[in-house]
């Protein structure tokens, strides 16, 4: 089969009228489909649905440590979560500290407290510094970004590599004073799919930034393997304390993509100067967060990281199906052209996408004149601009398979079809 | 019965050796009491512990508006949450944000909000304006002075009557520009469990101030009688449109003292201008809080308000006889010596007991050495300090009523203590 770049003019003239028919045909079927955001399916949900049961009016309320789960208290959240948590980060239980559904809402928060308040003790709020900046790895998560812009914080694009973001350009931009920190997803990143690896995160831990710098550690897809090959990524709280920044790092992350997306447990994690610090805040802004939805969680994982690690199988086994029929369809119908290239992830939510240059936007017109919407090109980028216009991010989880197979099909036909009228057109 | 004023030297030293006895008595007896914080009961919460048979793997997890409360979504609540609490509130529902489980979280968030990002669109923030103050009228709620304080802003004590604040201060007051807001429990208020009168509010809503001077109105109480009087406080959101200062006030509320302390539901309500402006964090902090306890509530009470109302009487059913064994032991114990006053709420969770002057501390240490935890003495005033250390905070709620008929006779014992040791040294 021929490339496009191999094909004459008539051949894609012929290719793309062939497409366009297939297209409208599409078309015509009112499809409503979506593949925007990294959104778990019903079949997902269903396998945590048993959780539902564990409290009820009969169960034992109070906790280990004699804490009531009703009433008020325990700022920190249950000891018990903080045990599961160590176990699925591989970080100490001290350095633990539960909140509520939302481990974007801590991040925020965080970032808030940075930017009114100060990084720690003793440091200027960004906000009294003016004109800070903060480096977005890109593609990246749009909801980071969204934070930072809400901030008034400069966003920096860096571009990402297979390793994660490209180490040489970080380690020039943190060499401004004005620049406080970093995005990072470092395990089968969103949208890229990819981990970092040790060189990278030891090359974060260890640069030399203005002290108030911090990295926002977003592990969300920390345990969330989709095929047999599992990533590694170096505990990066750990290495910043060996490298002398104890406080360069903040990790998150949550169970919104193991049990239930809205009903979910959030933690963070941090090191001792970090944690005093959050907890200076925490401590006026809450009495504690939701204990009955902690207990529910740890007595439905009762034989703890082993039983979260099953349970993580099992939706693998939902989700990778998911991923197959996005990726067996590129495999067919993209890979001859060689117009895009794409992630294939070993876990995580994503598939990133790379269509021809300067054919995103219009993919994604034809994708939602056609019914399938996807995310918004350019999201996965600071202020929403793509700079080549060619990035796609393409969730899997959330159609059914039947759904799924038609949504890229279409997206395969606008991809191609951009691609060759952009092509005709030069 | 004689007051102290009328005994002479010799019947107060009688008097004073007389009660040493008694708390000598006490203290061998190693009490562990707490009247410290107004946490509902075992009892209190036992009225609501078949809301944990409501949602199980076997409900309709879809709502009206065919939301799925397990997964992502639906930034400001489900519109069942919104009608019940527009109906306890007595504003209209497009006013209503849900939250999570802490209306204190809501209004830290706010104020962090106004402190950061400023009041409103255009609006300079508080940080970038230096040196903000905000009105504390005392005694009040230490968390709310709390986070006045962790945004370092001035706070800015207001003498309470029985119709609330004096406001002949608030007017005068409120002329400096740098004063930026009000903390406002208008209804049973913490701790005086008085309310605000008609013409507080309508003052509050028509005074001069500057344009993002805004009014914390924490409804925390706003169904929560406990006597036959009913108090009725008139709604601030609309004063506030009547008096053209729409955006002069945000009110917050919450179930935690209705269901459970710890996993309630928090809410606000405001006026478009905030609304709109709370809602453009809101949109970057989080995609939604916890609807599955969201739905819980509903369908807990499921006839709406008129079920939320039973569930009230049959709380002040069990709470009342707490307030009545204080309130009792007041009047025997403390009333013919006529060395002190307090207040006799129609619901809320405090009684407010001013001590002979410049005994409170004593008080409390006394109590103390004795086994019997109170609120820390100034807690209910700006920066801890009770500039007369007389008020004392009295939460009835939590023990059980023969603790708390044990604990309030240690109580009058060491009040009488120690106004004898004031009179008897001078």
């Amino acid at each position: 089969m021929k490339t496009y770049a191999e094909m004459t003019k008539e051949e894609l003239q012929a290719e793309k009228d062939r497409l366009q028919a297939r297209y409208d045909k599409y078309k015509a079927q009112d499809l409503d489909l979506n593949m925007a955001r990294g959104k778990p399916s019903l079949e997902q949900e269903e396998a945590s649905i048993e959780m539902l049961d564990i409290i009820n009016s009969r169960s034992n309320l109070t906790t280990e440590e004699s804490t009531d789960v009703l009433n008020y208290g325990c700022l920190t959240g249950l000891i018990e979560v903080k045990r599961l948590f160590s176990d699925i980060l591989e970080v100490p239980v001290e350095k633990i500290i539960v909140g509520g559904n939302s481990s974007l809402n801590m991040m925020f928060d965080y970032l808030m407290q940075c930017y009114a308040m100060g990084a720690g003790e003793g440091l200027e709020p960004w906000v009294l510094q003016g004109g800070c900046k903060f480096l977005c790895p890109s593609p990246g998560y749009d909801r980071h970004f969204g934070i930072a812009e809400y901030l008034g914080l400069e966003l920096i694009p860096v571009p990402m590599t297979e390793n994660g973001p490209d180490m040489d350009v970080v380690e020039e931009l943190v060499k401004d004073p004005k620049v406080k920190g970093m995005f990072c997803v470092p395990k089968y990143a969103n949208p890229t799919g990819q981990s970092y690896s040790d060189e990278t995160v030891r090359r974060i831990a260890k640069m030399k930034t203005v002290e108030d710098f911090r990295v926002i550690w977003d592990n969300a897809y920390v345990i969330h393997d989709l095929t047999g090959r599992h990533d590694d990524v170096l505990d990066l709280l750990d290495e910043c304390e060996k490298a002398g920044n104890p406080d360069r790092a903040v990790l998150f992350a949550s169970t919104s993509k193991v049990t239930f997306p809205g009903a979910g447990i959030a933690v963070l994690a941090a090191n001792e100067g970090n944690r005093d610090w959050i907890l200076k805040r925490l401590d006026k802004q809450t009495i504690g967060s939701d204990k009955i939805n902690q207990l529910r969680h740890v007595r439905f994982f009762k034989d703890g990281i082993s039983d979260v690690k099953n349970h993580m199988d099992k939706l693998a086994g939902i989700i990778t199906p998911h991923f197959n029929v996005v990726l067996s369809t590129f495999e067919r119908k993209l890979k001859p052209r060689d117009i895009c290239s794409w992630t294939n992830p070993n876990g995580g939510y994503f598939i990133s996408l790379d269509c021809m240059e300067g054919t995103a936007t219009r993919v994604f017109q034809l994708c939602k004149e056609c019914g399938v919407t996807l995310t918004t090109v350019g999201a996965t980028f600071p202020y929403g601009k793509d700079p080549k216009d060619s990035n796609m991010r393409i969730a899997p989880t959330y159609p059914s398979l039947e759904e799924l197979a038609v949504a890229t099909d279409v997206l395969c036909i606008a991809i191609r079809l951009a691609a060759l009228e952009k092509i005709l057109s030069e």
